[in-house]
């Protein structure tokens, strides 16, 4: 199963593409950074960060993508341009049919380095050893879109032990179907 | 010159277009609401929601799309999606290479109204007699789409008065340019 993480943010969105499956090693496939430039205005900001996450879905084709879960209470000054990136990453994905899973970020935390309180530091330190690379990824943003994606990928197979069933909350319906079927196929297997 | 004003909101999404030119009679030309169903997925929410406001755009081809600039102060339950709507309304404009205009809802009832703080039904009251219509536009979000369209149509030429001078905020690049182009095509006129 592959799953594209995304970071959202309008100066620097964050993308990862993982393989995996639950409970299994984690093979990273790529992870770069969309950018736009912050002189420009808004809507042709949302519409070059819009044409690079579609860039990554059709060149890496994944099974989800996973997408942080924005609060009105994050960093009021961008926010905004974080809920409208997260909006667009959405659509860009429900436009091809691809399911969307959206995960807190402290429930990404606790799937990479098993607190839901972790420093950044933390969960680069943790992303770099879990899919065997050399260096930390960066900036941040890239490293927390694949920890976005990691923990996807880990989270229907409760990664820390946690029963074999899908969680309600963070799952599109389509994606809990996806779980459930898979679910089934692992007892058959 | 055609305005579309876009009242963002992710269970109804105000749409109006007016027609007119800055201190000119405006006329309306459509006014409804986009909906989704508040039971389904956030992404398949935002997917209904663009495809209504595309197939707004492709019937009125309007000079410009207005929509209401979000604040992070906003109702807190709601202001996610409304800015992720807002967002989409805003790469649906750009990717067609419509300028985009933010106003905010003070700025709108201050042009329809004359005060910033005018309430919903005076601002319902307005739109009904600027436009002469014989029912206030119902419900509130329509009514407030097409503020928003008059707004932006009044606001270049300063409906209070103010210089004609296009105001830097509220406006992107393009929507400058415009306005400019248009102030010298007026005065040459």
């Amino acid at each position: 199963m592959r799953v594209l993480g995304v970071d959202p943010g309008l100066t620097r969105c964050g993308l990862g593409v993982v393989d995996g499956l639950p409970g299994r090693r984690v093979r990273m496939v790529g992870v770069g950074v969309a950018r736009s430039d912050p002189a420009s205005d808004v809507d042709q900001r949302l519409l070059t960060i819009e044409a690079q996450i579609e860039e990554w879905i059709e060149e890496h084709a994944p099974d989800t993508v996973a997408i942080e879960r924005v609060f009105a209470q994050h960093n009021l000054r961008t926010v905004m341009g974080t809920a409208q990136v997260a909006g667009i990453a959405m659509v860009a994905a429900a436009r091809r049919r691809i399911p969307v899973a959206l995960h807190t970020p402290s429930e990404v935390k606790a799937a990479v380095t098993g607190s839901g309180r972790a420093d950044k530091a933390q969960v680069q330190t943790m992303v770099a050893r879990l899919l065997g690379l050399d260096e930390l990824p960066r900036p941040a943003d890239a490293a927390d879109a694949l920890a976005l994606a990691i923990c996807h990928l880990w989270r229907p197979a409760g990664a820390l032990g946690a029963p074999q069933r899908p969680p309600s909350s963070g799952l599109t319906s389509a994606q809990a179907r996806w779980a459930a079927a898979e679910q089934a196929a692992r007892r058959r297997g």
